[in-house]
Parts: C-alpha cells; structure tokens; sequence
C-alpha cells in the first residue's frame, strides 16, 4: 500500500484545520467549528457532484466509484525489476530447454498478463497472434482507466460550479429576506461555505486523486508494456541479455540491475 | 434502457431541492418557490443556448438534438459477450460449411453493421475491401457522434456565460432605478438566479449528458470495431478458438466467457 | 443557403430584447433601451476585438474576414449524394469505355475538385501523382479553413476580456469622482453594459460562428475525400458497385441510394 | 514590411484612449490621464511578466525577446508563387543539361533553404539524405519557433494573474488603513488600474503578438515545405509541369499561375 | 548554472516588493510589511499544496520534488556543438580504423548516454537493437522527465484555488463576527492576504519554473536525439561529414561549426 495519497488527504485537511484555529485566535473571536458545517452545501456539492457522475457514465461505471476509490488507496505497486528478472530467468530457460519448459513455471508467475503471455508462447500460438491479443489488451485496459478517472474528473472540475450554486442558493434566499441586517453577516458566512466546499472538493480531494489514477494506470501500462516485449523476446528466443538490457531500459538507471551482476 | 442518466437528473434536482428547503429552513424564514422562478432568465439561458446551438450547426442538425437526447435517455447497451459468441458459432460454421453456409443466418442476425460485414463476406468481396468500407463506416460514424456531442457541448460551455448575460441585464435594470432602497434586496436576488439557471443548466444537465453520449459513442464504435475484426477473421478462415481469444481481449476480464466453457 | 446561422442570431437577440422587457415590466420601472447603450463601450469591445484580429493576423487575412462572415451567412450545402451518382456513372463510363471517355463530361461537373481530378485521370497522370496532389490540396484548404477560423476565435476569446477592459474604464473613472452619490447607479449600470457586450460579442456572436466555420469546413473536407476515393477508384478502374458502395459508407445511412435502385 | 501588427496595436490603444474620453465627458466630470497611470502597477504588471518569461526559459532564449518582438513587427512575407516559379525554372534547367548545371544559378538565389537543398543536389547528394537533412531542419526551425512563441504565451497567459497581484497589493493597503472615507473610491480605483493593466497587456499584446508569430512561423514552415518538395522533385527528375502543379497545390487558387501562361 | 530562474525569481519579488513601496508611499499611509504576513495563509497555500502533490504522486516520486526544484536552478546545459565535434571525430576514427578502434575513446567521453551508444556499437549490437534500446530510453526518461513536470504543474494549477480558500476561511470566520465594525478592515485585508499567496505561488514560482523544466527536457531530449543518430550514423559507417551535416541541422545556424573549418 501506497499511503501518499491517505497521508496526503490527511495532512491537507490537518493544515486546514490548523489554518482555521490560527486565523480564528489571529483574530480573537476564536472558531466555532459549527460555522463551517453545513448541511444543505454538503448535500448540494457532495451530492451534486455524485449525481453528474451518475448522469455521465453508465450504471454499471457508476458502481465502480468505490472500487476504484479504494484502488487509489490501497494500491500495491508492482516490483519491475524482480519482474524483469523474471522474464530474463523464463528466457534462459526457454533458450536452453524450449519453450515448453516454461510450462512448469507459469503456476510460480503472479502478474495474470505474464501467465497469459507466456501460456501463449507455450501454446505454440505464433508471435504475431500473441502481439496483436496483448497489444489490444493493453489498449482494453488503457481505455477501461480512463473511464474511471473520468468519474473523478467530472466530479473534480464541477465541484466549483456546485459550490457557487450552493452560495448561490443562499444568497438568493438572504437577499430575498433582508429585514434583520444582523442576519446578513452569518447567512453570507454560511452561502460562502458552499464556495469553500467545492473548492476543497475539487481542490484537495477529486482531482489530486484522479491524478493519481492517471499514474497508477501509467505505471500499470508500463508493466505491461514490458511484459509484452519481454515476452515476445523469449518466443523469438532473442538472448537473455539483450532481453535485460531492452526492458531495463524502461528502467531509471538507479533501479537497473547490471548485466554484469546478473550474469555472474 | 440505462436509467443512470435519468436517475442522475432526477436525483440531482431533487438534492437542490432539499438543499433549499434545508437552507430556508435553517434561516428561519423559509422559502417561496417564486424567488427561484425568473421568466426572463429561463428565456436568456435555455432560449440563448439554444439559439446558439442553432447559430453553431447546419439546420438539420439542430433538428437532431430531440433525438440525440431521447438516445441518452433511452439506448439499450449492445450484449457485447453475446454478440461474440454470434462471431465465433459464425466463425465455427464458415469454417467447417464455408463462407456460404452463412447466408441463412444473416437473417436471424440484429446489428446492422454484423448483418452487413457477413453479406459482404458471403458475397465473396475481397478483405482489403470489407476492411475499407467497414472501417471508413466506424470513422463517418464516430464523427457524426462527435457533431452530435459538440451541440451538448456548446450549450453546456456558454450556459454560464448566459447566466450571466441574464444576471447583467437584471443589474443594470436595478442599478438605473435605485429610487427605492427596499427593492435593491430582492431585485439583486432575481438578478442572480439567471446565474443559478446558467450554472445548473451547464453541470447539472448538459455537460454531464455530453459526456454520456461520448460514452455511448465510446462504447458502439468499440462493438462495430469488435464485429470488423471478427468479420476480417471469419473470412480469413481463422480458428475460431484464436477469433474468441482475440475478442475476448476487447472485454474486462469478468465479462469473458472462457474458451473452456465454450468449447466443452 | 443555410438560414440557421442568420436565424440563430436573429433569434437569440430576440430572445434578449424580450427577456429584458419582461424583467422591465417585472421589476415595474419599465426600460429604457439607452441604458443598454453605450458608445465608448461598443468601440472598446467591437473595435478591440477587430484591432486584436488585426495584430494577429498579416493584412490579406484581415481583409478576407467579410468573405469568411458572408460565407457563413450564404453559405450552400454540397449535394454528397448526387456527388457520388455522378462518381458511380463516371467510373461506369470509364469502365465501358476507357479514362478517355470521361473528357467530354468533365465540363459538365461543376465541382472544381472533382474536374480536376477527373482531369487528371483523363490526362493519364499515374495514380501517386493524383493522390498526392489531391492531398495536399485537401491539407492546404483545411490549413486555410483553420487560418479563417481562428480569425473569429480570437476575437471571441478576447470579447470578454474586452468587455471587462470597457467595464474598469468606466468603473475607475466613476471611483475617482464620487462627489454625487445618485450618479453611482448609473455610473455603475453604464459600466457593467462594457462587461454584457463582450460577453454577447463572445459567446452569441464570435464563438457560434467560429463552431459554424469549422462545421462547414469539415463538411467540404468530407466531400473533397470522398471525391479522391472516387477519382482513385475510377482511375484504377474498380467495379462502379463497389466505389459505390464506398464512397455511400461516408453518408449517413438515410441519405444512401441503395446499391439496387442504382443497378436497375 | 507587414504594418498589420503595428496598425493593431496603435488602432487599439486609439481606440481605448477615445473610448475613454467618450465616457468621461459622458459622466460630465471630464478625464484625468493621470487617473490611469500607476507606476507600481506598471512594474508589477510589465515587470511581474518580463521576470516570469526569465524564470520560464533559459537566459540565452529570454535575450532573443527583443528580436522576436521586432520579426513581428518587421517581417518580410516571401514571395511564394515566384519562389515556385524559381523552382520549376531549376527543374527544367536541371532536366536539360543535368543537375550540374543549377550550380551557377545557386548564387542568384536568396532563400538560404533553397540554397542549401539545390547545392545538396548538385553535390550528388542521395535524396534520402537531402530529404533527411531538409526534413530534420524543417522540424527544427519549427521547434525553435514555438520555444519563441511560448515566451509571448506565457506573458499574456500570466497577465491577468499579474494585473490581480496589483490590485490585491492596493486593495490590501486601503482595507488596512481606511482611516479617511474620502480616500476609499480613488485608491479603490488605483488599485483597479493594476487589474487593467493586466488585461491590456495579456489581451491587446501579448496574446495577438503571439498568434502573429505563430502565423509567421506557418508561413515559414510553408514555403520550406515547398522547398523540400521542390528539391526532391528536382533530384528525381521529375517533368517541370508536374513540380509546379504539385507545388501549387500549397497555394490559395488565386494566387496560383496556370500552367498555360507558363508553358507558352 | 544558469542563473536565468534564480535571477527570473529574485528580481520578481523585489518588483513586487518595490511596487509596494511605491503605491504604500503614494497612498501617504507608509506599508507596515507585517501587513502582508499571514501564517495561518502561507500554511494553507503553500501546505495545501505540497499536500495536494503528495495525494497526486507516489510517495517516491514525492520526495523527488526538492531533486527536480534543485536541477531547475542548477543546471548545466550540454554543448551540444562539442558533443557533435566528439561523434563526429569517433566516425572518423570507426572509418579509418574500424568499429572496435572506439574503445579507447569511450572512457574519455561524459554524456552517459554516449558512452552507453558507442559501447554498443563497440561490442557489434546490432543497429536495430541500438537503435530500439536507445528509443526506448529517449521515450522513457522523457515520460520521467512529465511526471516531474506534473508535481509542479499541479501545484501551480491548485494555487490559486488555495489562495481562495484561506480567503473563504478568513472571510466566513470575518463575517461570523461582524461585531467590531472596526475590524472589518483589517480582517479583509488579511482574508485577501490568501489570494494574493495563491497568485503569487502560482505565476511567480510554479507555473514559470514548470515551463522551465519543459525546455530543459527538451533540450535534453534534443541531445539524446542528436547521440541516437550519431551513433547510428557511425555504427552504419556512413561518411562522417554527411554525419555532421545532419547532426549539425539540430542546431541554430549561428551555433554551427561550418564543415569548411572542421574540414581543415
């Protein structure tokens, strides 16, 4: 688990917070926390904002607003390199032994679009077949996150607008009923809530998240962009470390392991 | 039908609703519709983006947009894994009957773009062609949606800016006639309900149903891409095991049906 | 002509002068249309905006603007389906009785894309010749198309700008003199009409025009390939059935001639 | 010498300083110049952007600023139609009496381009190298030329943000010492000069130099085009007439010479 | 080092600075600096920020901010003129003296990617396999190169919307006291404090020194580009003055050494 983006979150409204107690004691009258809370603005926004992503996608995507919410949590990062590894240890084999005797191995491989690939290359299916499927399957999944993080964006880059209807919905209101001039003051305070709310919302919250959707499903990609080559190499049966060298480039030079280490 | 795009709307209105009563409520002085109901707003904002939808596309384009929006309402979502299986019993028949043997089931097929791919295959029109003229269909197509999503998108873009001709109107009105005080308070508030209209018409209805459209258009050239392959790999005489493989691909993987299953 | 765009227009300030007597009425003060009209700010916003369009772009643009505004005002559709009727019988001719044949009902075409093309296939230019000067022809007027486009486009983006430029103008003025307090309503209303005409220019004028630009462009574009297939096809003396069938994939299902009222 | 950018840019400061006048003997008070010039805001605006674009690029870029500005200004447009005709005269030199023979002929020409791509021919060149080399220039001239445009970019895109840095700076002094109530609407109509400035600066010069430049480089880009094409024509020995129908597919029909006129 | 942004910054705040003395002087009031100081703002601008980077990003990719912030002042530019010096007197030396003739060489040279081209082609990697690792490594240091880019990017996007935030927050904690008329002021001058802190984040810091990692990426990118060719170029034996005349088209005409003077 990645935990920049719940530390991330936390920290952000912990600023916050802080923020609001430091300007409050500034200015002597103190904060009460109830100033802030309010409920029709948290409906109008957060609600809103849930409603235009059910108006946007189908029902079936809409559903999968949680999952992918906890995805941004708890999101396991692959280990490219052992990875890597993996496919020039299956090379090897391959070259000494022939393609079948990966056979054994593909049981021990953890990432599905490795198994699928090598499985191929196992099945005798021919190189350009093997291509063609896992090209389109990374392009299937390229396009399946960027429909999730749509979600989060339509959420993100509305959550302004709902904002300024929930101040909007209060000032009307206020405006319409001026007879106590003492009241201005605090309802003001209270349509402005509705503008912070869908600052923070968009601002703190959805779009640092589809962010990070974006670089998941980036390094997601990449994976599979490396598998993808990786496996293709051992079906030509290119050597190994010509294998090493082309996937680790995808690499930043830090997280290379050496040929020479490997080799020895 | 996917109600989302319904429910969306109807949910969304609703939370505004609630909101206001909310928020009238906690005033103290409640809430009359009137205030939130401005004739001339409604007529500058849904009025004027129509009228620029109309300035923006030829004639018989803007008489489309009834039937872009009744599309949103109402689409059925294409059984993408049915129509596979369709493809691969095709593939299956070609390949042991022959391309003709697929005539009598052309009748029972219900795409239109599946029944013309397999005509053109039964009537022996060379690949390279099939390819073309399917292919250049799946482009007029995807560019004849994306004209369609343009006029929502237009709408959706200038709504605010005529929420905000309306709310300027509405001012200058109220400022060159400032005679009585009391009138400033709720004119002030008539005038920004044209904003409201702006705001709500822009995130709450239009933008979200662009984007609705962009996903179903999304999803039918996805379809009509599946049915080109399958159509290419039928008349290529392709094993029909390798066609469902390559299908499949094209499916998050929960939908796919195994090849174990359909084979047995 | 396409009355949509001058109807549009017509329509949308139709709409404007009708929302504001009915606000008028409402508010009880009635209208008076001069407080709507403001010189200096139609010089600052109108005048801006066409001296920007100046600094953008060299004089001979400049100059083509009238031509570009008349020729979304007059503009005539193509008639894409008698386009191709005239291709399919042309590649008929061609195919009975040689390129040569086409000759004398080149003068007879009135589209200038499709003479020369024709014209070219009579004169034996080999097929790479014609496909490359057709191409680039297409890439060249769509370059031009773009160049005009953006003509509007600025002075749309910048209308609002120069609406706020107009409304600081008379907003700063009015500050530096504030010995009359009556005066400040008016002063005030006079003002914010700068910020309404830039958003008008923009957002009713500028913009759906500059929509309407590249619609109609996109459409001659559609017809110019459709004519380079056709041409192409005719030159490699393909069966007239399937050109026909080809170029018809372009049009939207309901405009195709069928393939069988054509054969018979 | 182009005047369009200069006759912009004076037109529209004509215009703003007569649409000033209007509205000041409008509000009967008169204007005051001085009213309009602020020196922090000045410094803020002009100076807050000069230092943004030394932040942006590196220091050898930000010294060319002052010679982009004057290429706007001062441009020569080729002259594109006798350039082709210079290029087809070469091909049919080069297609008499051998590629040899253009050596003479090189020195009269001035386009450094066409120099460098009609020598490469008479050296013996091979074409995929003159090709190769033309083309790596063209793409890197066009590189350089957005790097130049991205400075006036970010200039005009960070105006408006510079004008409200002004204003904050002022509205900040005058909230803090609202000791005189006479002082209010003339440092509130100082601190909006900051704000106009800001809209001037990105609007009427910055954003129109830059889309003038980028109108520059097309050009540019164009005729080099031409250049390449022309050359490769050369080298392979095509028929002058076809180079020149090729070549003037780049132009607008107006601007073309007929074939006719050239051949007698 | 050059010193282009750490000049570009310095010289931005003391303009900023300046200006306030000028306008606090010509107001008469003088500037009390503490004035323009708010804890509790800087906290939730520049905090919520670097929180808001932290939510985006992998935490590794997070705490390679202070890296990225340190290469932008720090820099050294490549000369890209000597480094073509170096690839062409190695092609002349593969000329003479063969391939393996290199290897002395290869310790003399910096540029890491140099070393790692040349020594392939020293060890007789074949030109596809050179030619496709190092693609490869070009597209993937310079997809590191955007993600880099993207930590600032959205910091200076989300500025501005932090700066309104610390202003909402003092604004609603203001308009929940209004008992002290008195402090009105002051306490709106502190709320703007806010906004001016987001601006300034945003178009002094961030935005510039993001397009300044824009050109040093590209710049980088563009030398990568020149060593890929170059070695290719002397992998494949080619004349070492065609190699410079193509390498030497990367660069301004004015940074060029002429082929005459290296030639003697």
């Amino acid at each position: 688990m990645d935990i920049a983006t719940v530390a991330g979150l936390l920290v952000g409204f912990a600023f916050m917070v802080i923020a609001l107690f430091l300007a409050g004691s500034h200015g002597g009258g103190g904060v009460s926390i109830g100033q802030f809370i309010d409920p029709p603005a948290i409906l109008m926004v957060v609600g809103g904002g849930l409603t235009v992503v059910l108006t946007s996608v189908p029902l079936k995507f809409f559903f999968k607003l949680p999952k992918v919410v906890m995805k941004i949590f708890f999101n396991k990062p692959e280990h490219v390199s052992e990875m890597i590894e993996q496919l020039v240890s299956l090379a090897e084999m391959a070259r000494k032994d022939g393609l079948l005797a990966m056979e054994n191995k593909v049981r021990d491989l953890k990432n599905p679009f490795m198994v699928m690939g090598i499985q191929m290359a196992v099945d005798g299916t021919p190189a350009e077949v093997i291509g063609d499927i896992m090209r389109t399957e990374i392009e299937a999944v390229g396009g399946r996150h960027k429909e999730c993080k749509k979600m989060l964006d339509v959420m993100g880059r509305c959550g302004p607008a709902f904002g300024m209807i929930a101040t909007l919905l209060g000032l009307i209101l206020m405006l319409g009923n001026l007879d106590d001039p003492d009241a201005i003051g605090p309802s003001m305070a209270m349509a402005l809530v509705g503008t912070l709310y869908g600052a923070v919302m968009a601002n703190m919250v959805c779009i640092p998240m589809a962010e990070k959707l974006a670089f998941l499903s980036h390094e997601e990609l990449l994976v599979k962009e490396i598998i993808l080559r990786g496996v293709l190499g051992i079906q030509a049966g290119d050597n190994p470390r010509v294998i090493e060298q082309k996937l680790n480039t995808y690499l930043p030079p830090k997280q290379r392991k050496g040929a020479h280490e490997e080799a020895a």
